[in-house]
């Protein structure tokens, strides 16, 4: 496979590094891909489960030679982490991030697809009124929260399913996509409206990932897809509609990220297709 | 403003008659608009909803110089049908067909959105599996089933609203826009997964016209919202799925249009944002 300088960040060195480490790690060792985490819950992810003694972790971001504090993290991981290039709205990145990460990692346990938008500054807002509904915003948001998701998660599915064959039989612990959701998706839950373009996309993406979550329990594949409401956490994405928050309900990202890695880390099949809150609760659809 | 030929396909004579009618049919008379109407289930609204005495209907298809059926229909309305270009997936089309219906007519009671894709010969197919997603599948269903109707309402919204003035406070009835969802849109209802890209883009479009449907409510809109499930039709959508569909459970259209309009008859304030199928029954979301 060719592949040009833009696509990795790190130099070679650190690259074959990883990849020894990959290697000389052993089949206990878990690996998860966390894709958005250049920052906000995406960086958190990678941060806390960095702190976890073996375990390895890829961070997946659109430009990484932006993303300082991943980089960051990545120096002081001792290979544990690698970066790797990853546009959600651009599929060519998707396919090309597996094939990397194919050749770094043997199988995934956990796919995390955090990335989301709700704004962009002189782009798009969220809409207060179907008035302010464009097909652009439209386009965006949804290739950006719903589309980008289940493409990556298609993409990556050989090498969770992997994971199971590596477990075998006998262990109870599926591999884990978890795409993070909103409340704000919820149909039976929306009594406000407004916000178009990113409730209706958080829905799309939840009626894709419950297909996904049927397909694969029908096909005995055991990997169990979630669905997560972080709650409202303090990040670049929620700031600007904060004010009307109450305090206690605003998490930081450090407790909210603790919060949803102990509902990931208890994933069974059971919980295959749920829509779950960052306290456990189902949400309803 | 300026519009070429393009946008018309009937001729002026016919149009200027058809204007004529308008005006003279007074205040009483109710006008629907079906967009969609070239063929299934859209067509078979048209007919019969020109069947009403005094109804008058517009009909939008995106050929219309293609669209027969609805031509012959127009041909023996006496005026009552006209016809205008509309393609859901192009916002300026949608634009300009609510400035020509403005000129046409001064209020609209009905918007039915009925256009919507699952096949395309030898371009989409309902994917049966996640390896089938694809970014140009997703884009071009969920533009066509989920943003073109919301759009459509969005441009449609102020002709609605002025049916409601029309009506006076005294009127229990209020204009309905009625968007054609499916059951396989239901993410409670979904057992089976498969047709990634229809299923959610019915369940994206859900959201929307619920969004749409709190909007108006607040802002006292007299313009009820609902989604309708018309069962299985005998059309050209459902023609290579009918096989496993018991005879019985296959309504042709005639009897699904009889149906879906005696339910959008009787809607109410009180039937706004509701996800409802062919014998009245709620969905689940
Ligand atoms: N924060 C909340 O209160 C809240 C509440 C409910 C749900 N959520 C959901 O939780 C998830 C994380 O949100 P957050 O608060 O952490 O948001 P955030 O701080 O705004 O971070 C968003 C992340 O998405 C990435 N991203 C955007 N477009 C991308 C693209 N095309 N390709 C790849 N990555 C892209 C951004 O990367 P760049 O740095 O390259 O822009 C960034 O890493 C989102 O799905 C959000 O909808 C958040
Ligand atoms: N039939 C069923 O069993 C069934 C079941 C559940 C829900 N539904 C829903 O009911 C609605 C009507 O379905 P149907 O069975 O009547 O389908 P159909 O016979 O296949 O007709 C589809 C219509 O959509 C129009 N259309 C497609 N793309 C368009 C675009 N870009 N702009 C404008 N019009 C466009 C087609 O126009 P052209 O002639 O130009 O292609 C045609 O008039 C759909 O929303 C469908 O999802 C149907």
């Amino acid at each position: 496979m060719l592949r040009g300088f833009s696509r990795h960040w790190r130099p070679l060195a650190q690259l074959q590094a990883a990849r020894r480490v990959a290697t000389n790690a052993g089949s206990a060792d878990r690996v998860a891909l966390i894709q958005g985490s250049s920052r906000g819950l995406g960086l958190e992810y990678v941060r806390q489960l960095l702190s976890r003694s073996g375990q390895r972790v890829v961070g997946t971001c659109r430009t990484p030679e932006h993303a300082t504090e991943l980089q960051q993290l990545a120096k002081t991981s001792g290979g544990r982490l690698t970066i790797v290039r990853l546009d959600v709205t651009d599929e060519q990145t998707i396919q090309a991030a597996a094939e990397e990460v194919a050749e770094q990692h043997e199988h995934l346990d956990l796919l995390i697809n955090v990335t989301g938008i709700l704004h962009i500054p002189d782009k798009i807002s969220p809409e207060t009124a179907l008035s302010r509904v464009t097909p652009e915003a439209l386009d965006m948001v949804f290739k950006t929260n719903a589309f980008g998701p289940i493409l990556t998660a298609k993409a990556f599915a050989s090498l969770l399913e992997k994971a199971e064959k590596r477990s075998g039989a006998s262990s109870e612990r599926p591999a884990v996509i978890a795409n993070m959701s909103a409340r704000v998706g919820s149909l039976a839950d929306n009594r406000l409206g407004g916000w178009y373009s990113y409730r209706a996309s958080k829905t799309a993406l939840n009626q894709l990932t419950k297909c996904m979550s049927l397909e694969f329990a029908r096909k005995h594949r055991k990997i169990a897809s979630i669905l997560l409401h972080p709650g409202t956490v303090d990040t670049g994405l929620s700031e600007p509609y904060q004010k009307n928050v109450q305090p206690e309900k605003l998490f930081n990202r450090e407790r909210a990220v603790q919060q949803l890695l102990s509902i990931i880390d208890s994933t069974s099949m059971k919980d295959n297709g749920r829509y779950i809150a960052w306290d456990g609760q189902d949400i309803p659809w």
